[in-house]
């Protein structure tokens, strides 16, 4: 397998960065991870958008615009010969002095990985069992707004669904809200209603999230944005979970109790990837 | 200089990490930072212990143990030709598949490298001006007792100090009590009683902390633990920080309001660098 890394194709035995970097050290860097198809990115521009707005939170300055980067992400996916995989870009801060400051640390590092991936046919989507994590993430965080590489509690909240028979974790914030799953956004039903928590509950905003949200509204159902109490879970008829590398994963239980599969789960998980196979000629 | 990596002394041109590695991608692991004067490590006990606790909270395993550690510490820094230095252990999760799940990540990867450091001398403490970071750690939060990789805030509300011109931000957590700063724990004085946040506050059970306390104590000045709330730092008479790179750092200025000079935090930084001479034979 090949990696990009910093301008060049190298061979992943050679991938590799200086134990001084600043992600290795403080996660001090950003990421995306999404969906190639027929060998194209699906909604390059706006992951692209989201890492470039992380990039100018963070002060970094990624080395390579978004045309050059898509056309590295192209070509490393021929090199790999992958056309269904996930595609995964890594913004590091880069090397620099110890400690905290940024004094001296001048030279981001950027990191493209191609991972193969099973191509979504028949529109049935992946069924997982959640539970709610011990974790919680900060409310009222302005970093939520980024995909940062400082992933702890959500690592730790994924082992901890795994160790208790579990697929996910539902993350809480510190007060108590409902925010997102490790690895995607939660969306749930209650009395014909769709709901999702509104990004100030401290959640990533999705590019997938927007995107089920335009395709529910197309289809007659209009995503509202509410709060949920982590303790009211209950009030959870159906539930999904978006993601970028995934679509649309039902939600089979939530901390052991089942909950009803919907129909309408099934149609928006459908509408997703008919969008992807139209935008890159991919399934 | 060299790097101790894996088990190995390597150049430092050598000292690398695959880009599948897990600090890199989420933050995922722990440091250490200490001091070594003489050439031996100060309270090499204290930071392994934390290590190891940071360790088990996180599933991982170090590939060494305390006294191999320390062997190979010793000896990194006899081959740097360095006495004094700060000495940094890395433990990353390291390499596994792509995403959140630990499964498959079974090697982890522990760095040592070593940093000049200009020896203390004359018992005079750094003077710092401090200002508080708008980002804000989270309440409640039990990563808080590790020393993890996932140091964004940290990063952040330190470069937010140097932008207004200031030396170290104070971090609040999420219900606005003062917790520490970027890369110490907090301590203030009023009205001759010298107080601390507790740990519950969401700080980091500093080593350099402890210590303070016991020295402080054995000064006759009893270190009391309580909230304080971010917008009462008006009552701070005087005030200081502690890290274990070096010891106590006065603190100037607090949000742009001088603090008076304490000859407690004199005394007490003396009183830690004391200690230091006598338990590595350095200065």
């Amino acid at each position: 397998m090949q990696v990009f890394l910093n301008g060049e194709f190298v061979p992943e035995a050679q991938a590799v960065v200086p134990v001084s970097d600043r992600s290795f050290l403080y996660g001090d860097g950003l990421f995306e991870t999404l969906r190639l198809a027929g060998g194209q990115p699906f909604q390059w521009e706006a992951h692209w958008e989201r890492l470039a707005r992380g990039a100018s939170g963070l002060g970094l300055v990624c080395p390579l615009d978004s045309a050059e980067a898509r056309t590295a992400a192209l070509e490393l996916a021929r090199r790999n010969g992958l056309t269904d995989a996930v595609l995964r870009l890594t913004l590091s801060r880069g090397s620099g002095p110890r400690g905290y400051s940024l004094r001296a640390a001048h030279r981001p590092c950027f990191v493209m990985t191609v991972h193969p991936a099973a191509p979504v046919v028949g529109g049935v989507p992946l069924h997982w069992n959640v539970v709610t994590a011990t974790l919680r993430l900060p409310a009222g965080n302005s970093l939520a707004a980024f995909k940062t590489n400082n992933k702890l509690v959500q690592v730790l909240a994924r082992a901890e669904a795994e160790a208790r028979g579990a697929d996910e974790a539902l993350l809480l914030n510190t007060e108590g809200f409902v925010t997102e799953t490790a690895a995607g956004n939660f969306f749930w039903m209650e009395r014909g209603r769709v709901f999702t928590p509104p990004l100030a509950a401290g959640g990533l905003p999705g590019v997938a999230r927007a995107l089920v949200m335009e395709l529910a509204a197309a289809g007659g159902h209009r995503v509202e944005e509410k709060l949920l109490p982590g303790h009211e879970g209950r009030r959870c008829e159906s539930a999904f979970i978006t993601m970028s590398t995934q679509g649309v994963v039902e939600v089979s239980s939530l901390d052991g109790t089942a909950l009803s599969s919907s129909e309408l789960v099934a149609e928006t998980h459908r509408a997703y990837w008919r969008r992807v196979a139209a935008e890159t000629g991919g399934s």
